[in-house]
């Protein structure tokens, strides 16, 4: 997505770690027009999966997924990210480990939101070693669900989440593919 | 708001100790398209009074705001809430006590993305005893900012927030007022 790769050339901050900061438009300060059509994009990608439900992690994968959401016509579940392994009947959890942050979270959706006639698709901000994504593919299986497809604003195409999504034969569209930060630099793949 | 008046009774759930639930369409499961709706009367409501951006809070925030955000044509900012009392120079923060988890989290705004030109609509899921509120607007007098509004979904207005939002002679917004949630019926102020 040309807008998408621009911001993120002309806005991103390379930090050492191999870090993109996108704070300026994703997920510190949002700009809610970039969402729209980011939204819109999804929705073009994924309009023939016959998707029921959108399912993210909060925080930042809310605004691309209500945006979504409102171009495919179908609502949209953000699972709650805990510290404590509170046990709760009525929710579908998983554990996801975030390597920046070196802590494991539980994601949760109450059983409500999520059931076997769903044919779901995960939105999220980042990809990077895909374990959030993976928590919610958990989540969908636990429920019965299908799912249907993954949609990313920025992957880190360097890291291993892509394989990790492709490799079980699900469909996954990223926005924008980074190939490498290294000298500072995106570089995005061609 | 008729149509989220009607919502909140068709969907929402009175639990004991004043708590409404309304996860099937506002703070765990959104309807993008109520949302869509809600930011269209959020920019209507505040659109002479030259927004240049809107402050939130993660999670439930972030849905109303983006789409108020997208009407008003306005960055919106979401405040990161933490545990800790870690001490950046690079952000304002505030402390937030919650009556309904009984525990103080700080939140946090990156002093990029507010400043002294700037003239401020805070908007929030709900409004109770108004905390969350009185550390946004700790965070715009800290930064220097002007303080417009304050545009609420669902105000328990059996509660003090409104009143100290008011008694600030800020102008305050809310889009659902509830009288009452006794005897497990919700009542809205007429």
């Amino acid at each position: 997505m040309k807008i998408l790769e621009e911001r993120i050339k002309s806005e991103g901050l390379v930090l050492p770690d191999n870090i993109l900061k996108v704070d300026r438009f994703l997920n510190h300060q949002i700009d809610p027009k970039l969402m729209d059509q980011i939204g819109a994009e999804f929705a073009k990608l994924f309009k023939n999966d016959r998707i029921t439900r959108i399912l993210t992690v909060e925080s930042s994968g809310i605004a691309p997924a209500v945006f979504a959401g409102l171009h495919l016509g179908v609502p949209v579940v953000f699972a709650r990210k805990h510290k404590s392994l509170t046990h709760n009947s009525n929710v579908y959890s998983a554990d996801v480990y975030s390597y920046t942050k070196q802590v494991t979270n539980q994601i949760s959706i109450d059983e409500r939101f999520v059931n076997a006639n769903d044919r779901v698709l995960i939105i999220d901000d980042f990809l990077a070693n895909g374990q959030a994504v993976l928590g919610l593919l958990k989540i969908i299986n636990d429920a019965g669900a299908m799912a249907c497809g993954v949609g990313i604003v920025i992957e880190k195409s360097f890291q291993d989440g892509h394989k990790l999504i492709t490799d079980r034969g699900i469909k996954l569209e990223s926005l924008a593919r980074i190939k490498s930060l290294s000298g500072n630099q995106v570089t995005f793949v061609k």
